[in-house]
């Protein structure tokens, strides 16, 4: 094999179960020995395709009701802090931008999985540049100027950019993962992306 | 303890991930030792509680198109047989109203399988009499005296009162599995729900 089979994860910070997943993933990934590309990406302007205006959770409150027990639970299981966060939907952009400018960086899962504790397990508001820049100091890298490169003109369009490469891939919600353009949407499916991404696909679906 | 564990199965006959789970929970829970209760019910009035007037895979095609792209995935990974249903979702009533009927007989499970074989594998009009009644008969029952007991006076309501029991459980789609009260959306959560009948639930949400 010429190179490590890669598995793009696809992911919106706001959403509960994209917290579930950004925390187990890139374990997941090394453990199978595949490669990991994390992608951002803003829900909101898929959930408007779908003329929502907000979370189906919000729009929908028996599905909603059931997703903060299955939070409960979830969190619980893989033994992840939790507390409901008191603004859902939060917005996302400014650590969705940070996220696509160090996307590349060896310490992107380290970041994105302290954001996700922010919003999920200690209810702080992840969209003020204030939280981003303290986490980022706790990570030891210089917030200022990652701040500053993650919102330059040249960094910006970065995001709509993943958002519209989400839309096409056929995205309705998060966490996805994508393997070789095929899409697994949902923290329960990881495990039949990384295999999908290991070729171990039922014959009757191979091309 | 004074009993096994019980597991409520909540299922609707033009239901893609039930028939997934359908084939496969009556062994999880034999291999488990947890009972195992069939629980048929419609979700038409539950989507007309959320203000759907059909499956929400018809009214967001996103979502549908993934779904479709899904069981051609999970019937493959199970070994399940497979052809998109020319109708979707299809009425139901009549196989609900059989299963209802023989929902404590020892070949329900057989039932069960063999009509969403017919809707998922086999693109058959399972809300025919006539093909409910070659199905009894191909188990040895007594189609006529069963089909006639199902659409009793008696015996009529019980769908109903499913329905409404499903509703008062907060349940909003298909499959569900119900231990004690708790609820567990999703082919997916199949395993989650077994162990939370075995009591190995995380100490921090115990009661």
């Amino acid at each position: 094999m010429a190179s490590n089979p890669t598995l793009e994860f696809w992911f919106e910070f706001a959403s509960t179960y994209s917290y579930i997943a950004a925390m187990r993933i890139e374990k997941l990934c090394r453990d199978a020995g595949v490669r990991l590309v994390w992608r951002p990406f803003l829900l909101g302007p898929i959930f408007a395709l779908q003329g929502w205006e907000t979370s189906h959770f919000n729009l929908n409150p028996r599905r909603g009701n059931y997703m903060w027990r299955d939070m409960e639970r979830l969190t619980a299981k893989f033994g992840l802090p939790w507390q409901k966060p008191s603004e859902f939907p939060r917005n996302t952009i400014v650590p969705a931008r940070v996220a696509c400018a160090i996307a590349d960086e060896p310490w992107c899962g380290d970041f994105v999985r302290r954001v996700y504790v922010a919003n999920f397990g200690e209810d702080r508001a992840i969209n003020e540049r204030d939280v981003i820049a303290s986490i980022l100091e706790e990570l030891g890298q210089p917030a200022d100027e990652i701040l500053a490169r993650a919102e330059s003109a040249e960094q910006r369009p970065q995001l709509r950019a993943n958002t519209e490469r989400a839309t096409e891939l056929g995205i309705f919600g998060a966490p996805n993962c994508v393997v070789d353009g095929e899409l697994f949407w949902g923290e329960e499916a990881m495990e039949d992306a990384i295999a999908w991404a290991l070729g171990r696909r039922h014959a009757s679906i191979l091309q």
